[in-house]
């Protein structure tokens, strides 16, 4: 189920030297970027020059690792995961809410490393009226083919920006009129909030929630109420139950 | 990801003549028996009389099918996948209703076949206060290992039914005095519905939704609001904002 290659996106795993510069040069967005490790000469220090302006992740490996990922046995000690999609600007998400008249209305998800769980989110985003997804740049899943396919076409319609740091992005959308509300086990129950300005829902990984920084920028955290045995619902479901939350409180209240 | 086993369940692939006639002696719960084209000795039609009486699904196969769905190379003729979790009785999941003194809420599922969408489901109903979850005999996923890790625990709570025929279940549930309600986008905004009394949820399959015999049963359409451009949300998805619509009813109106 890893990485399959949607039809209409181009490659997304680059291999070799030549191949990796060309991506670089068309302006295409690495997501992430191994190197094999003592690699110093002339042309992978041009590539490690064009990852480190783009602010692509950098992963230093062995080449017993390499020749594992590679698909073509030909990687010349470098091999490019590029996003099967173009990402937003988050300014994007803010014009589009714009365009519509609409309160602007974005989902952060904080470090999701399921492509399945990403792809539904995106899906969710787009049904239940969301200007735009934000994930971050390290530690989370980018825009792979598998979280094409897994949007079930969301990713045609609904913007997915990718920003350095994700505090600063909250800080920054703070002086823009929106407030910030996370999903928290511990929060006030999600029916008890007023959900209807301009807001963005902050969703945490699927093992730890939202970390300690980002939950400390929200303005109100929101628990869904649970019932049940186990810990937690599934980050994707969680998104979907709190996006719906925010839904009816814009069509009925 | 396909059928990983859970280091406490029983191995779930069983292969070989007398390794699947003894897991019918001992009374294990066989999800789905693949058979050899042809094969029609003495062995293999008390197995396939086993099958009948259990109701187990029967696919007949080629030999070359066999060989590649074979882990031990030594399947004989005969390979029998085996629910990793016992399945409960309607019956229990009502006794369970009534323990807690608690109007039943009942998730019905026509026909759900990815195993992490039944994972994530078992997983919401046991957290959104479900007293269990009922899925069809054919054409569905059973108790797979997969589907009891993407549960993450939810399984040893929640009990899960399996019948033969969902419609003639939600006539004798309706006897009881439970009332349909389907997930459909053409129904009614699932805000306006009182969503409040004995309550079974009925979720359709990924690609078709729910049947039309399913619907016809159903008392209502619930309809979740659709702002985006695409079809429709994930399935798990789209069965955690009806039943977190059914909690809310209950919680606050």
């Amino acid at each position: 189920m890893e990485e399959q290659q949607n039809s209409n996106a181009p490659a997304s795993v680059i291999e070799g030297r030549n191949a990796v510069m060309e991506a670089y040069r068309a302006g295409r967005t690495i997501d992430k970027l191994f190197v094999q490790d003592g690699c110093q000469d002339g042309p992978v220090t041009s590539i490690k020059r064009a990852a480190a302006k783009q602010g692509t992740q950098i992963k230093y490996v062995g080449k017993d690792r390499l020749d594992q990922l590679s698909e073509t046995g030909k990687h010349q000690g470098v091999i490019a995961y590029a996003a099967a999609y173009r990402y937003a600007e988050v300014a994007e998400l803010l014009a589009a809410a714009e365009q519509k008249g609409e309160p602007p209305f974005l989902i952060l998800l904080d470090n999701i490393e399921d492509p399945h769980n990403l792809g539904a989110i995106i899906r969710t985003a787009n049904l239940a009226g969301a200007h735009g997804v934000i994930i971050p740049k390290n530690r989370a899943v980018g825009l792979t083919a598998t979280v094409a396919r897994t949007s079930a076409g969301a990713l045609n319609f609904t913007p997915v920006a990718k920003v350095t740091n994700l505090v600063q992005t909250i800080e920054d959308l703070k002086k823009k009129g929106l407030w910030f509300v996370c999903a928290d086990m511990k929060g006030t129950p999600m029916y008890e909030l007023d959900l209807k300005g301009a807001v963005g829902l902050v969703i945490g990984s699927e093992g730890e929630g939202v970390g300690r920084l980002v939950r400390e920028k929200c303005d109100f955290a929101a628990a869904i109420p649970m019932k049940g045995q186990i810990d937690s619902l599934n980050a994707s479901v969680a998104t979907g139950v709190l996006a719906y939350e925010i839904v009816r409180q814009r069509i009925v209240c």
